[in-house]
């Protein structure tokens, strides 16, 4: 049977991990809300189905099993997609990664919006223009030089084989890519495992034939990463 | 052989949520950074130890295994400790839940730090009275009144039983009641079945003991939770 993806349409967002995850393993997926709409969503989010209640999207749906936040839903199909080394102490490694993943996620969210998602970005510029310089001198090349360091112990791969942690992390670069050139070009030098990384996940085949299909959604700013010139910018005070 | 626990000396933190487990099951642990000083987590966040390297503190060591992340290490002592209902479906469960956890901590830590966590609260207290307010006024409503749902389904527990995600929304209703009373004294009559939870939590003789115990630091302004009353106040557009 299919699973079944819940996310917002419109936008990569946080659903995209899970769409790179299933689209690597060529899983067999329905993408419901870009079928029959946003609304068919809630019936879940009001919890009026079975299985745990999600707080958010995205969350998937396989025969009885409802699963929300990312780092879990890739904990489960992880082994079912073959996306993780076998055993427990790789999976939990896994997990663990996924979840300072999901920590940069937010921190780059924020950084258009560090006030309140629910306003507009306009409201909350002066703001975002403080946290983003912040984001781009001190929080990027702490995450950044983090997961290089993983990578480089995991000869190219984050688990040392391939896994769904290596494709968020493609994720990561290719945002941070659209959302911040500047920062990213001044990074880049000192992240040659993580560009060798996002390189070789690009040409798996089919990853490659998902990026050039109309399933991949071009980055926008409506999404997580967003490119606004104003927020990008040098990261000077980064040795 | 003893747990042993790395985190930051002098304040509650993230630590508290597997702290409280460790308590909460009787479970034979050392607070390593307490009996040694924060320097003695350097090795590990350098990478110079085995396992997993760690982002951030905490970090769980148990023999060969270095675990971060606070969900994952609960996921890792929920059925060590009983503190997870048996079965795939409940450990996944209670994993989804303590992420939504960990999401809310972040926007509570942020609703004092908008800008920089490294920065100090005095040059981001206005973006801070802004993201404070918005805290109050829409997500607490809508987180709390996520989890007041969710454990009104499971009959007074999040997951039917008990388990380690009640010990957190414990340590949430309780830091939440030191940061923004105010707040919480509003919303409290739509949380009857929180309110439960935290006093039948603060009630069991393992929990009771250590919160009298000196091992229970008082929640102070430089932990996660803090109380400025100038972020604190009613919750205007809440229904």
């Amino acid at each position: 049977m299919a699973y079944q993806l819940y996310y917002w349409t419109g936008i990569q967002g946080r659903g995209e991990f899970v769409r790179l995850a299933l689209e690597d393993a060529g899983a067999d997926y329905v993408d419901v809300a870009r079928v029959d709409g946003d609304d068919a969503m809630q019936p879940f989010l009001d919890g009026a189905r079975g299985g745990a209640r999600p707080f958010a999207p995205p969350f998937l749906v396989s025969g009885a099993l409802v699963i929300a936040q990312v780092a879990a839903i890739l904990h489960v199909l992880g082994p079912k997609l073959d996306l993780v080394p076998e055993g427990e102490a790789a999976r939990l490694q896994a997990l663990q990664l996924q979840l300072t993943i999901a920590d940069l996620v937010t921190e780059i969210h924020d950084s258009h919006h560090p006030i309140a998602s629910a306003e507009y970005y306009a409201d909350q510029k002066d703001a975002a223009k403080r946290r983003a310089a912040d984001l781009r001198t001190h929080r990027l090349p702490k995450f950044l030089g983090y997961f290089e360091q993983v990578v480089a112990q995991g000869d190219g791969r984050a688990l040392g084989a391939h896994s769904y942690v290596d494709l968020s992390l493609f994720q990561i670069v290719r945002g941070l890519d659209y959302a911040y050139p500047e920062a990213m070009a001044a990074l880049s030098p000192k992240l040659p495992q993580l560009r060798e990384l996002e390189a070789r996940v690009a040409e798996r085949p089919n990853i490659a034939a998902y990026l050039a299909s109309e399933r991949r959604l071009a980055f926008n700013t409506n999404g997580i990463f967003r490119h606004y010139p104003e927020l990008d910018g040098g990261i000077a005070a980064y040795d």
